[in-house]
């Protein structure tokens, strides 16, 4: 299913095509795809080039590995347990380097992200993130070392049918997408004074 | 100057193609230029779609603004006041219906400003985003509220000659794009456990 963004101004057919959906087909992800996926978070830009992102990926290929991502779903995001792929992204909260805070980390995190989920859409895949998990659980279950935080988990996987959702899920599967205007978040010379370039 | 990621695995050339150079045309951005970028970003997830993304902009046509806000670099980014435009993301630390913290804030914004950068990358334009700059006064010239932080500062523009660049920085901008192999950071079970997906 297409949800293109219905967009006030012209932006790239990929971006206004990527959207978070709960239908994922059956189909298994090949494995040069994903590493696709995450060749694309790879190049994103980072504070000082600190690329503080990891991620744990597991394919319902491997039972075991799939169950054990997927207990860490909170109950509202069960539906995640039909996509194919699961992942988990992690920011390193220091710099490698001198062991001092990075402010930038969740950020630079999602800036990689981004590109990963735009590379699944380029690539004809589905992408949904969900801050719905429980961290402390993760942390456990994966070693995930000090200062280091789990992020967001990530269903992917190829687009499935709205019709095998329940119906409430349904019902925001085929709901408008719908974000603020430019000009309620772009301001020029103080803060929430309109950005003089939005006619 | 093109300066595409050498890649081990296939990505969207969009994303190959992003970079973050220093070197800026003064070539002037057109406003409905400008808008598709901030409409980009518009389009990015985010948690609960909290949206909680704002952008102060300054283009050169601007003197006193884009001068106010060039005045927030740091010393080792004045480069940057070449571009002929700089924007500043800030991040609402909570969430506006409930005011409880937002875990996700800094990330969304990454999110969002991926989305930027790809669009200006898709319209031939460069971007460079900058941790290097002066929070506090940031904060304070635009009058930024409480619980909002601001994140990154970012220049903008059409790409310049890397002649024209200072010694120094020309052979930055030369030199070639280095990111870690995806086996350093994608995981499979446990922490630290190359995904089985890489051959």
């Amino acid at each position: 299913m297409e949800k293109r963004a219905a967009t006030d101004y012209e932006i790239d057919p990929l971006l206004a095509r990527r959207w978070s959906p709960r239908a994922f087909s059956e189909r298994t992800v090949e494995q040069t795809v994903l590493c696709s996926l995450f060749e694309a978070a790879r190049w994103a830009p980072s504070c000082f080039n600190e690329q503080p992102w990891s991620f744990l990926l597991a394919g319902k290929e491997n039972t075991s590995e799939f169950d054990r991502l997927a207990s860490c779903l909170s109950p509202g995001n069960h539906w995640a347990r039909q996509a194919p792929v699961l992942a988990l992204s992690v920011a390193a909260l220091d710099f490698a380097g001198n062991s001092k805070p990075n402010r930038h980390a969740y950020h630079d995190v999602g800036l990689a992200v981004e590109n990963l989920v735009i590379q699944a859409t380029a690539m004809g895949l589905a992408s949904h993130q969900m801050a719905g998990f429980d961290v402390e659980k993760a942390r456990e279950l994966f070693q995930i070392p000090a200062r280091h935080d789990p992020v967001a988990m990530i269903a992917l996987g190829y687009p499935g049918d709205s019709d095998s959702l329940p119906e409430d899920l349904r019902k925001r599967e085929l709901a408008q997408r719908a974000r603020k205007p430019i000009r309620r978040f772009l301001y020029t010379g103080h803060w929430g004074e309109g950005a003089s370039i939005i006619s």
